[in-house]
């Protein structure tokens, strides 16, 4: 009998083929920061760094560009990601993944605190911001691109964004000199298809003015791997990932369970498995991530996880029933 | 600009309806009993019956109806599932969720331990088998069918089976009584792609004979829940899941989750996150199940746990980079 198994067949991409053309943006010290006020001590990121580079990771976010005049000076140093700090942990000449920092529209004094090019060992910025944000996000990506970085576009939690003003979003974004966009699951809400969709639809508006299309996901319902694959088959390029998933809330898509998935021989597991071995394992009795009810509550209702990390944070943390009864009510 | 983004408009099932054919298959006592030789006491198990029974699971499955020539008669109550130890924990006319066994192909003795149904309070037998045991396998489901029994078959590993092989023992179980087959991905190394492609297959051979396909799924890659679903949406209409996501290994899809996915109103997620409060936050500190790396490694490579159970139970249990070696090595 015939039998239609093929029903991918439509349907780019591959499980066991590589391409060429998936770039790894490690952000493990960036996100992992957040649940750490951004404190990691030198020897830890420069441990990360090292299992970055001999897996072949082409980018690793180090921090924020936060701006001091918002947010205070006594945040730790990868809030802030001064070049002091970086070249105290890491040294004046890197050689490596580049490294990246992300810029948050409106939150950033860039036109300070981002140095020219050529005065920093920062190579990306990746702006980041909300859809109210986008013009303000674009003027900050031409400021970096004018003085000579590379630089991407995180449009965050774009669960809560329409069609019609996702569309318009992308529209604009396609006309800046970001290399790439990013769909970013904030909420860890979405599902592989949803994913798949928002990847063709990025694609599809970003593609012809010359930009690739990047995933950021989030752990909330146990899918930031699911949802990341699905980005890679379905064509995206700039992929994130932290090590041993670490990140706020529900943490990220494990690098270790990335470079497995992605099969191209240029990246390694081995280095990332020693790094977990070695700096996180130890780290798990310090700091709380990665999947639990509360966040795959927060997720399936798709709101941010704020709630659910306080939750986790208090002496109640395994209270499922109450923490439910209490969004449910919000709802 | 014309974009295309309902990508999936030509595939069947959404994630914001419900349907009312999916059925859920609590196997928490079955599946977790592999990790305490099927020890769990009466009041635990009236617990996990009590929470699906609330909660609106359609069949709890309690064990196996594993032969005692075979395997001895020393191992926990629910390896055998003798009629005298659900009747003692649940009772001797339990309403709630139709009760299931797990009768393994070769190794049950069905002629005497699966008693005619007006004499059981089982209401419902699972047949498991490997792609070499399908006759012997619709000889199992052949007797109970006869006996009353409502029926399905769980062909298992079948990420070790080739095409040819699989549809030639999909056509044999398409004319077995059975109600359902399964899509069983016993390693846990499927991507969601991946089950979705073979949910459409069983489909397509089983539809014809007025058979449904089923999806039991293991969470070595983390991805337990995101193949349950794919598989729901894709049609699947028997949906395993335990509570908490226990199970042999990485375990399986959590109850919880997927009853947050399916939307239907006559399933609760409360009583569920009551049982887990309950019964299985303390089980944490006495058993172990869940993702960690060493199943993920042995995802990957399509291998069968026993490995990465091994070192998870040894006193070394975060050595990954010697386990990922040694499995590298037996490549």
């Amino acid at each position: 009998m015939a039998v239609a198994t093929n029903v991918y067949d439509d349907i780019e991409g591959s499980w066991v083929s590589s391409r060429d053309e998936v770039k790894i943006l490690d952000c493990t010290i960036r996100d992992g920061g957040l649940i750490n006020d951004h404190q990691f001590d030198d020897k830890f990121v420069r441990g990360v760094w090292q299992a970055c580079t001999l897996a072949g990771v082409d980018f690793m976010e180090i921090g924020y560009k936060a701006s001091k005049k918002i947010f205070g000076a006594s945040h730790g140093p990868w809030k802030y990601c001064d070049e002091d700090d970086i070249r105290r942990a890491l040294g004046d000449d890197p050689q490596g993944p580049l490294i990246s920092v992300m810029a948050d529209a409106d939150r950033t004094d860039y036109h300070t605190d981002i140095l020219p090019r050529d005065k920093s060992v920062i190579g990306c910025v990746r702006v980041a911001c909300y859809i109210h944000q986008i013009p303000a996000a674009i003027d900050l990506v031409k400021d970096a691109h004018d003085k000579g970085y590379r630089t991407c576009l995180n449009l965050m939690a774009v669960s809560t964004v329409q069609d019609r003003e996702l569309r318009d979003g992308l529209e604009l974004m396609a006309q800046s000199p970001a290399e790439a966009v990013y769909v970013v699951d904030s909420f860890g809400s979405f599902f592989p298809l949803k994913v798949r969709e928002l990847t063709a639809l990025y694609r599809a508006i970003l593609e012809p003015t010359g930009k690739e299309v990047g995933i950021h996901a989030h752990n909330n319902q146990q899918l930031a791997y699911a949802n990341t694959i699905e980005a890679v088959i379905g064509g995206a390029n700039w992929i994130d990932a932290t090590i041993n998933g670490i990140g706020r809330g529900a943490g990220n898509c494990p690098l270790e369970q990335l470079i497995g998935f992605l099969k191209n021989p240029k990246f390694k597991m081995r280095p990332v498995l020693e790094c977990v071995e070695e700096l996180f394992v130890p780290l798990r009795s310090q700091l709380d991530w990665g999947y639990s009810i509360p966040y795959m509550i927060t997720g399936q209702l798709n709101q941010h996880p704020r709630a659910a990390i306080a939750v986790r944070e208090s002496d109640q943390p395994d209270n499922y029933v109450k923490f439910y009864d209490e969004m449910i009510e919000k709802e």
